[in-house]
């Protein structure tokens, strides 16, 4: 059995600090936070991408697997409001990876690296010695924007629970193209007090479920709010497929209702900002189906609903 | 054929910059510099290391595994002479890869973070879906020391070229135990204007030609004075091994006669500092042999040597 990665980021979080510099976000968050000066921090994160894993390179194309790369990244900015400045990429190579296939895979970084304005500044290029097959390495850096990142634990009893744009069915088509949503979390964050904000990677329920462990509280979200995708709706399961599907890189958030009256009356943007529950203080997730009874709801399933 | 890194990374750097940020430095060095404000900036370097390739897992075991992914990043900084600030780690591991081995792994990048003052403050934890072996990539993070950062391109003509402790051998045990030189660089980087610098991870004819390359000039190597290890010693070819073998994770730098001769006589560390040769006019690199005849050195091999 591979460690579960929540498991192991608790474990890493309990150890000793051994820093000489100031940490304010340390391990657990979308990125990690380290100051510099009085008025000056960087963020960083990194992720890493593996073929067959987290794309197939020979379906999806070398462009894409690349822009993917950068995008996956991007989102965990998008996840703090925090302004790309910088992306260092490692690559892995299959043996007999040609020189045109490389530069395919660096097309799609660019493309990535050119729309968000977070450039490309250094790498690293190895090859498996046998069969290995491609690895994608994206280290990024951002500063904060005009207020302090936006955490995972900040989520307070109360706030309206919120996603962006609409859920499930990525796996069809949109985890290889979809845009990261950069600059609309800092404009979020610029009308409104954000309280907790993460990207949906793993499925909303699972992700929810990081917000609540880390904040401390629960959430009743409500089944007939959430906003399915075109693509999803073509599935046999819809509203599984939005609260479990994961590589939605749709943002969650939560902010007090005020500051979500705020948001919605100043919002010119084109995407969708949706209300989809409450954060409570029953330090467990709830769901209200469509018929009006309450279940819990486990992080990437949902197999005790209306049984 | 899979593209040679050198070709790859003066082929990235022909592209465009897309930055909205200041980048002092950029690909082609062993960092990439972000400017944050007017005083304050920000060192990158990304490395990935592959199992079969850069280790192998069963033979080193997982702690010397992590020790060395995060070591030779740190011999990253210390050929810039800077400041370590923090690490993020992400890995791709094997299926069924255990809890138990990842905690030996992260022992080991502890241990380095622990000794060279730079914490680990996030990562990336997946897993192959089929055979893939484990692969370790790791970014860094640095400040500049007292002095600018010492880069690749700043050789000049009649610089005396130096290296750290001694070369060769590697392979047989060191490269996995090396001590990263990050405070004896910062300590030379105080006492004396440093020139050009790298670490040597390729062997000291390769990344002597890089810094050639980048400076534009040429080098004269006295093969005598090349300090050789007491494992290179036994091996069949000894100079060989010390001019050629890479993972020696030494310093290989140059600075001015006047310059080196301050440095050699306020040096107080054990570390033994080597003068080997001088930056020439030539445009090319050389080496005198012990019989005094003048041969071309050509990075990665001396195959013309006294033929």
């Amino acid at each position: 059995m591979s460690p579960r990665e929540d498991d192991i980021t608790g474990w890493f979080r309990q150890q000793r600090d051994l820093s000489p510099v100031e940490i304010p976000i340390g391990i657990g968050d979308d990125m990690a936070q380290i100051a510099l000066s009085r008025d000056s921090s960087v963020l960083i994160t990194t992720d890493m991408l593996l073929d067959g894993t987290h794309f197939l390179a020979h379906e999806a194309g070398l462009k894409r697997v690349g822009y993917k790369s950068m995008a996956a990244s991007l989102s965990d900015y998008a996840a703090m409001a925090t302004i790309p400045i910088g992306a260092v990429v490692a690559v892995g190579l299959p043996r007999g990876f040609s020189e045109a296939q490389m530069k395919e895979l660096h097309s799609g970084i660019l493309l990535a690296a050119d729309k968000y304005r977070c450039p490309l500044v250094g790498g690293d290029i190895t090859s498996w010695q046998d069969s290995g097959r491609l690895v994608v390495c994206v280290s990024m850096l951002s500063k904060p924007g005009g207020k302090p990142p936006v955490r995972r634990s900040g989520a307070r009893v109360g706030d309206v629970v919120c996603v962006t744009g609409s859920l499930g069915g990525s796996g069809l088509r949109k985890h290889l193209d979809f845009a990261p949503r950069v600059a609309e979390a800092l404009e979020m964050s610029r009308i409104a007090d954000l309280h907790a904000m993460m990207d949906i990677s793993d499925g909303l329920s699972t992700d929810l479920n990081r917000i609540c462990h880390q904040s401390r509280v629960g959430a009743l979200i409500e089944a007939s709010a959430i906003p399915i995708s075109e693509d999803a709706k073509g599935l046999a399961d819809p509203l599984g497929a939005a609260l479990n599907e994961g590589e939605d890189f749709e943002l969650l958030f939560t902010l007090s209702p005020d500051q979500w009256d705020r948001l919605r009356s100043d919002w010119r943007d084109p995407l969708p900002l949706t209300a989809v529950g409450r954060i409570t203080d029953t330090g467990r997730m709830e769901i209200r189906t469509r018929d009006g009874s309450v279940a819990d709801l486990k992080p990437g399933g949902y197999e005790h609903l209306g049984s």
